[in-house]
């Protein structure tokens, strides 16, 4: 149940030695047909990687065939030859599978700042193309993996069509977008201009709500491939709906996954004045280190949350700091702006999971934003290597 | 050398028992005029505690007499309750030196979301003022102390005049203020407009360029009192000058004790269009938790500066990403936006002082803000303990 389950893509991961460890580094997926649609989303960051520069231009016509992907190397900041590498990626996909260079989609992921090794890269991708297969997709997911652990993969089943996706990422997460590179398929007949809105629809409420270490990527792409392979065409609102289910499954898997990591949290903001205020004070608490360090010790630390909660300026979020009601895993710790329940009634050792509950009493409108608690090992795992 | 330098100052700090600890916790500075000028710069937070509520208000008309500072906890998120703890310290600070309770500033520093415990407070008022002394600056710097490991103090002097200073902080460390307090006094003759204007600018260069932790705090006040004992009116520049000297030297003090810190971060951004772009650009570097982790492991990661840098809109700071150049500790790791000398060249582990240059080659403009690496022992410190 992965990227390969809508029919009509074949899909790949196999070893090239980008990765020092000699795992599974380069993945490639293949748009058999009969329609060939394809639309991304990428990073907001102004510094772009020379992959997301290349797929933003090669996926503007709505068109693509396959989308290569490595780890072991983020070729951002490499100037020009870097640009030209991904240039030479995408010709070299284009050469194996008779297809041309525009309609190859590129992604890459690892440490910024190094040229890829392109021979290396090279053959990599002629020993994927010769293990193309329509059951590959658990190898591609397997083979984009950074820091993660586990592979990530998701489906959703329509009315004689469906959606599936990879994912990875660890580090690095944050709104627009996480240092994330997914993949998402589906069989379903769709136009590219509707691939493109659902597209962009669920990543506003998934990908982008994900907020692991506020930290933007130079390389976050979310592609979606359809390739009309079950002549269905569904309902607009259905095929939204299920994108928007995989999208859903696969933020929540990244979370869950989040480097050194050990609670998933969160933070949902109701009583907001619009939907993008209640985002603005969730993610201000999603950046609090002094509060995910807090729910790493267990502690249900809920001033922490409403100092991070006043720092939202008025203009983007209204509300009246003597209303603010925070609960911490269902107890009203703060009521009005000031002492509440008693803290130790909160138990967070309990379960990785952790929710937070801000109300602002100032509108109707809501929204959650996740994240991870500040911990230890994440300072290890991004302290002690370079990636 | 410390707050009591200026003539007509006397402190006090003394052990009231509101710290578990048993360390002093009550700071009390008391004007002896003949001038009583006062003006405070406060957090910008919009969830404030008791104290800044109240001391915003008396600092207000531009005269203050005294100064009571406690530490052991912040009165913030108290309610109306807590808001009347600080009223009742206020008076009573008046009825002990026979003021009245409108010219009596309060600072509270500590746990959030936790009242007061009054009859120790009220008690280790009386205290403060039985010992206050001409020399009791150090002491009361002293008390003040939350996880500081050390007290603060500085001053500068003038022809005649001087300008001294004490100060906490270690965490919640951001603009707009950090979880500092901070009480400057010197005995120039000044006006409560030049007072105003003098402080706001050193606090805009100085205190507000710190940023340890990206956490804004809800307690943040700087005070500055002036005496007028000198009976030296000094040169409005001169003034500034000393100020900004002794908040800088302050400042300084509180990122080289930042919690569990290894490193002190300069970022300075230059060739931006205006200083507010710079300092944009410099708070972006300094929030980056994965390039803060990368100097705690001594690793030059500017991949992650760089990535830092493009998440600042356009609109906010105009530069061309393929013209960027990043040093670290002077070698140039990154030139035109792509790889630049071996980052193997640097070396972080040499010093404590880590200097990043960002050179935008947009503008004339520069600036620089200071932060801390992110390390275990942050981790450990706020998340072992409420505080």
């Amino acid at each position: 149940m992965t990227i390969t389950t809508p029919a009509g893509f074949r899909a790949a991961g196999v070893t090239a030695g980008l990765k020092a460890s000699g795992r599974p580094d380069v993945a490639l997926v293949v748009n058999d047909g009969p329609l060939h649609v394809a639309a991304g989303v990428f990073t907001s960051n102004r510094v772009v990687a020379a992959p997301v520069v290349w797929s933003r231009q090669a996926v503007s016509d709505g068109v693509a065939t396959a989308v290569v992907l490595n780890s072991g190397g983020a070729n951002a900041c490499t100037g020009p030859e870097g640009f030209g590498d991904t240039h030479r990626t995408a010709e070299h996909v284009a050469d194996v599978l008779g297809t041309s260079a525009g309609d190859v989609l590129v992604c890459s992921t690892g440490l910024i700042g190094e040229r890829l090794p392109m021979d290396l890269l090279l053959a990599g991708i002629d020993g994927a193309a010769a293990a193309l297969s329509p059951d590959g997709g658990a190898d591609a997911a397997t083979a984009i993996m950074t820091t993660d652990t586990v592979p990530k993969s998701a489906t959703a089943a329509g009315d004689g069509w469906s959606v599936g996706g990879i994912a990875k990422g660890a580090g690095m997460l944050a709104p627009g977008l996480a240092t994330m590179l997914v993949v998402l398929t589906t069989d379903a007949v769709v136009t590219a201009e509707v691939a493109e809105a659902v597209l962009r629809g669920a990543t506003r409420s998934t990908f982008d709500r994900v907020d692991s270490d506020g930290c933007m990527s130079t390389n976050d792409t979310v592609l979606l491939l359809a390739s009309g392979a079950s002549g269905v065409t569904p309902d607009r609102d259905a095929l939204a709906a299920a994108v928007t289910q995989v999208s859903g499954d696969l933020a929540r898997q990244l979370v869950a996954d989040a480097e050194g990591a050990s609670h998933d949290i969160a933070v949902t903001v109701t009583g907001a004045t619009t939907e993008e205020a209640a985002v603005a004070v969730a993610r201000a608490v999603t950046r609090s280190n002094l509060f995910k360090a807090a729910v790493f010790g267990n502690d249900p630390n809920w001033g922490r949350v409403l100092a991070a909660v006043g720092t939202v300026p008025e203009d983007v979020a209204p509300f009246d700091a003597a209303l603010l009601d925070v609960a911490i895993n269902g107890v009203q710790v703060c009521r009005a702006g000031g002492v509440g329940e008693s803290r130790d009634l909160v138990d967070l050792a309990a379960a990785r999971e952790v929710r937070v509950d801000v109300h602002l009493h100032a509108g109707e409108a809501t929204a959650t934003v996740w994240t991870n608690d500040l911990t230890h090992d994440y300072v290890h795992e991004n302290s002690a290597y370079s990636t």
